[in-house]
C-alpha cells in the first residue's frame, strides 16, 4: 500500500514493468535474436523472475558479484558485461566451475590481449569470452577498424583451452547523448554493421560468433533485429526521464518512482520539501529546453494508480535528504505536509541501486 | 590489508579521521560550545565510536531511521537536523519514550507552525525543538527576518507542554559555494549576527536558547565560536576535494578514497580504465579551472601509505560501474591492469552513503 508509506520508498509498477518485457521479448522473438536482459537495473531476483514467464534463460550483470547473487537465484547463462577485473580470478573460477553445474555458462569481457593471456593461464572451467567493441561511444573495448589488434586477440582466443570465443559485443552508450529518433537509428545502424562486418571477417575461423548490442534506447527505437544475435537491454524494465526524453518510450510506460513524503512547503517561492534527496534519487539532472536543471517529475499516487506528471513541478534542488521541488501558484495548493508524492527518475538504474534497501512492488 | 582488495572499497584512514575530529573538538573546546558532530557523514557505529574519546555525547543526524540506529547503539542526546516529517510520528515516539531511558534527549527540528500543531498533539514524551532558520541557503527554514512568524511559532512553543524550545538551527549551506575562505567567514559571521539577534529577542521569554551552526567551511576555516552554542559539522571527519577547494582542510586530512582496481587502459588516449563507478563514488563532479569536469583526483597506495594526488590525474568520466581516468603520457605507464589505485571523492558524504556496505579501515 502506498499509503502506508512513511519514507522514501521506491515503488515499482509490475503491470507497466509486464508491459515492458513483453514488448521488448515480442520484438527479440519477431526478430529471433536472443533476449538477455540486463539485470543491474533492478538488480532483484524476485524481479528477476519475471522475466522467466517470457522464456528468458540467459542473463547480463555488471559486476562478479551481481553474477554471484543471480546465479544463486537460479540463473545459470549470464555474461558479466563488464571488462574482466583480474583481482577477481577466484570468484570468477568459483562462479564458473562447471563442475558444480555442467550446464553452466559463464561469458566474460575482454578488452586486452593483456588480459586474456592472463585468463588463458588462470581460468580452471570453460568459460565463453566476448570481445569489447567500441563503436563510437568511446567508453572501453576495442575500436572495431583495428583489425590488427583483433587478429591477435581472436589467435589468442582459438589456441586457448579454457577460453570459448563467443563473439563481439558492443554497448553503443552514446545513444543516450542522441537529440531525436533518428539520430538513435543511425548510430545503432552504424554499430550494427561494424559488428556485421567483423562477424564477416572473423566466421571462417570460429564456426559460431554472436553480435551482441545492449543500449535500451536502440532496443527500444530500432523495430529489427534480425542481423543481431542478442540484445541486452536494461534499463527498459523501469525507464525514466532521460529515456522518455530520447524517445525510448512514453510518460506511462516508466514503471519506477521515489515515493517521499511532504515536509514543508514556501509559498513565496512556490517550493515543496520533501523527504527525498541525493541518496535517494542520486544526483543525476537533465536540463529543460530554457537550460535549467531538474532531478526529476511529479507524479502522484491514488491507490495504487498514478497521475501525471503534474505541469511546471520538478525537483529543482537536492542535497543529502533534502528534495526542493519548484511548482507554480496553480498547483501549490495541492500539495500539503504529510503527502506522499512521487518523483519519476531522471536515470532509474542510479535511483534503483540507491534505493534496494528500500522498495516495494505496486499492482494496479 | 589494502593489497587484499580485489572490488571498490572505500578506505577511511583512521589517523586522518582521529587527526580531524581532535583538531574540531579543540576548538569547539577552546570556545567553549557543544560540539554535536553530523553522523550522516560515516552512518556507522563503530566510526562514532571513535568520538567518545575525545569527550562527545551529543550527535546529529538526518532522519529518524540514522537516530535509532545510533540511539541502538549507546547515543541518547540525538538532534534531527531534518524537518520533521509527521508520517514518521510513531518512530519518533518510539525513539523518544522517556519511559524507556529517562536521559534520553531528542531534538526535532521544524519549519513551520502546521507541523508544531500536530507535534503538539501527537507527541507522546517531552521533545527537544529546534526552529531552523534559513540565514541565506535558501534550503528551507524560516528566514531571520520573519518576526512575525517566529513570534507565533515560539509563543506555540511557550504554551506546549511535550515541546521543549531549545534554540534556533541554521545550515549555512552557502558556504559550499563560497570561492574563499574569506567568503566563507563572512557567510559565518552573517549567519552568527542573524542567530545573535534571534536569540537576544527571545531569551527574555525563553529562560536558556541556544545557536547552533553545522556546515563544515565555516566550521573548519572560523577559529573562534564563543558566541555560539553548538557545532554540528560532519563532513570534516572525511572531508572530500570539494572541502578542499574551499579551503577547509589540507589534501592530506583527506581521509576517505574509493580504492579501485584498474581493469584496462588505453594509450591512444592516455586513459586508465577503473572497475568503480557512479555506484560507488556518486555522480557528483567538480570543475577545473578550464571548465573540465572530474569525479575525484587519484592516489597511490603504498602499504597503509597513501601517496598522491598524481598531478594531471582524475576521473574523467562514469558509468554505473566503469570509471574512466585521464592522465598524462608521463604517468601512464605508472598504470597496470591488476593495480589497486584511489579516488579522493568529490564529496564524501555521498561517496560513504554508497559505500557503506563495503568499506575497510585503515591504521597507517
Amino acid at each position: 500500500m502506498i499509503q502506508s508509506i512513511t519514507k522514501p520508498t521506491l515503488v515499482i509498477d509490475k503491470a507497466k514493468c509486464l508491459n515492458n518485457i513483453k514488448r521488448m521479448s515480442d520484438k527479440a522473438k519477431r526478430s529471433a535474436v536472443k533476449f538477455r536482459p540486463h539485470f543491474k537495473t533492478h538488480q532483484s531476483a524476485e524481479i528477476g523472475n519475471w522475466f522467466k514467464d517470457f522464456g528468458v534463460k540467459s542473463i547480463t550483470v555488471s559486476s562478479v558479484s551481481m553474477a554471484k547473487y543471480f546465479s544463486q537465484n537460479g540463473w545459470n547463462d549470464i555474461t558479466i558485461a563488464f571488462p574482466v577485473n583480474i583481482l577477481e580470478i577466484n570468484e570468477i573460477n568459483e562462479l564458473a566451475w562447471t563442475g558444480r553445474d555442467p550446464s553452466l555458462q559463464i561469458n566474460l569481457l575482454v578488452i586486452s590481449r593483456e588480459t586474456l593471456t592472463f585468463l588463458n593461464k588462470n581460468l580452471k572451467s570453460k568459460t565463453g569470452i566476448f570481445i569489447k567493441i567500441n563503436t563510437g561511444y568511446n567508453r572501453t573495448g576495442i575500436v572495431a577498424e583495428d583489425t590488427d589488434e583483433l587478429d591477435k586477440i581472436t589467435d589468442d582466443l582459438r589456441n586457448s583451452k579454457m577460453m570459448i570465443f563467443k563473439g563481439f559485443l558492443t554497448h553503443a552508450g552514446h545513444t543516450y547523448n542522441a537529440q531525436s529518433k533518428e539520430e538513435v537509428i543511425e548510430i545503432h545502424e552504424e554499430t550494427k554493421q561494424q559488428l556485421l562486418d567483423l562477424k564477416k571477417r572473423y566466421i571462417s575461423v570460429f564456426e559460431k560468433i554472436e553480435i551482441s548490442v545492449g543500449d535500451t534506447p536502440s532496443c527500444s527505437i530500432a523495430t529489427d533485429f534480425t542481423d543481431l544475435d542478442e540484445i541486452r537491454p536494461g534499463n527498459f524494465i523501469y525507464y525514466d526521464v532521460m529515456q522518455y526524453n530520447i524517445g525510448s518510450c512514453k510518460m506511462d510506460n516508466i514503471a519506477a518512482a521515489v515515493a517521499c513524503p511532504i515536509v514543508g512547503k514556501d509559498r513565496s517561492k512556490n517550493e515543496i520539501f520533501i523527504y527525498g534527496g541525493a541518496i535517494h534519487l542520486s544526483t543525476e539532472y537533465l536540463l529543460f529546453e530554457e537550460g535549467l536543471k531538474h532531478y526529476g517529475l511529479i507524479v502522484r499516487f491514488n491507490g495504487n494508480k498514478r497521475t501525471g506528471p503534474i505541469p511546471n513541478t520538478y525537483v529543482a534542488r537536492l542535497s543529502q535528504e533534502h528534495g526542493i521541488i519548484k511548482t507554480t501558484p496553480e498547483h501549490f495548493d495541492s500539495f500539503n505536509v504529510g503527502d506522499i508524492i512521487g518523483v519519476l527518475p531522471v536515470h532509474s538504474c542510479l535511483t534503483a541501486n540507491l534505493m534496494r534497501g528500500n522498495y516495494m512492488i505496486s499492482d494496479e
